[in-house]
């Protein structure tokens, strides 16, 4: 199934897209408390019986598809090629830091550069949306039963405020705007295999990114268990699992992002995303 | 004013401690909505006009005193002594990082060691709770306009996980119940200066850290306008300002925490807290 999320910021209403391409009402919210009580099977039990009222989408704004997460945990240098490309070894163990929830915007809405910013930058990501609380998993196959889904996360980073003010990372990762989320939460029983996805991102029209979630280095299942030894995850939070090669960063010129500049992003099987750069 | 929320954990209800001692009942919960709407005068009229019921608080459980928050920002190496204790140079910005919201618990409740940790810390802190959204902040004055209020604050840490395991500092800053948080939130109209108070903590009874926010590197007025420049702070967000010295990575010996000691912190003006180390 394809849940998501319709409707002006704020105000958006859950909705599953169906099997015609047409979006059917649910009710209540796409949230955690959505996943811990059952939420993904009770709305493919009322689809099944062609329960759930057909919704008029025509010009409406699509959302993040998951309300405001309790937190989201970021995955560094988690692809060989993005790891060279920044100059960094690959790493032994997974990099982990975090990203402020209240950066989470819909998949079409404007990303904004940050005043004082002159290297705002872009990451494709696959993002794992949690399902059920994960809390000292210990098999690979227990961590990919708690994963409700997937989606696409552009996780965007301020070089400068990430790596040259001081300390760590999260300076650059929390800035306004940044983490466009969507278009659907595609659930679990949908993505066969998270480490077979391509992943692609373009600038006005460039193709900067081309990766594939075969090249992680650590995968969906190996992160999710590792992570619930240092944080109880829970539902509806969600991990940026990393970046392939080709962020700004690691390019010649350094071209990174100007207002005015569009921004799309696709994964295999999840959508796309599309942003214009504004100026805060 | 003194808020504060009673009950078991995840039922706590909302309550304002009365000039005799008592606990008042306050309608709805203590969170980012309730401070974006005028909730704290809300309370403070309806307390003048003696309009609120006294709460039975007899053997009540303290909770933490705001519900969950959006974000926990934490300021490192905020005071000179303790740098200089972690063989740190004092830094020329703010260093930033996170902490996730789920590792709040009540001041009194049990803090446990996560499995496999040696290097369980403790860190008094005073707690900035944010009563108005804040972005692109210019001065100080308007930046203190946008505290609600101050508490206290265990910022819990496994250095081993923080310093050793690769990479940033929040893989060792957000284990379950890593963030004790209360008893009260003091509204800043009785904190009159954030900048002298004095802090203590003790393990088992022995004194460790006993500083004076005097010594912050950067004030509670810059560190809420500096942070508004690299993300929106939002009504019920939180801001850990730093710990002074004492703190068991910098003492000879390294004192880390055992299952079954007593951690108690005190703030000047903002109560105290007393935790038992437990084991997860």
């Amino acid at each position: 199934m394809k849940l998501l999320r319709v409707g002006p910021p704020g105000q958006e209403r859950p909705a599953v897209l169906d099997g015609a391409g047409n979006l059917r009402e649910i009710s209540g919210e796409i949230d955690g408390a959505f996943f811990a009580s059952g939420g993904v099977a009770r709305v493919r039990a009322a689809l099944d019986r062609d329960e759930l009222p057909v919704m008029e989408a025509a010009g409406l704004r699509i959302g993040p598809p998951v309300a405001r997460p309790g937190k989201i945990v970021c995955i560094g240098l988690n692809y060989r090629d993005h790891a060279g490309e920044t100059g960094a070894e690959p790493p032994a163990e997974p990099v982990v830091f975090m990203k402020a929830p209240s950066t989470v915007i819909g998949p079409y809405d404007e990303v904004l550069i940050p005043r004082g910013s002159v290297k705002t930058d872009w990451e494709v990501e696959l993002a794992v949306v949690i399902g059920e609380t994960a809390r000292y998993v210990e098999t690979h196959e227990e961590a990919l039963a708690k994963v409700a889904g997937y989606t696409i996360s552009n996780d965007v980073s301020e070089r400068e405020f990430q790596l040259e003010r001081g300390g760590q990372w999260d300076k650059g990762k929390s800035c306004e705007t940044f983490n466009p989320l969507g278009p659907w939460l595609v659930t679990a029983d949908e993505v066969p295999d998270p480490q077979d996805l391509g992943l692609r991102l373009w600038v006005d029209g460039e193709p900067y990114q081309n990766g594939s979630t075969k090249n992680m280095i650590f995968g969906v299942a190996e992160v999710v268990r590792y992570l619930s030894h240092f944080m109880v995850l829970e539902p509806g939070d969600v991990i940026n699992t990393g970046t392939p090669a080709g962020v700004a960063l690691g390019l010649p010129g350094t071209p990174y992002l100007r207002a005015g500049q569009v921004m799309e992003l696709e994964i295999d099987g999840l959508g796309r995303q599309r942003q214009t750069v504004g100026q805060a």
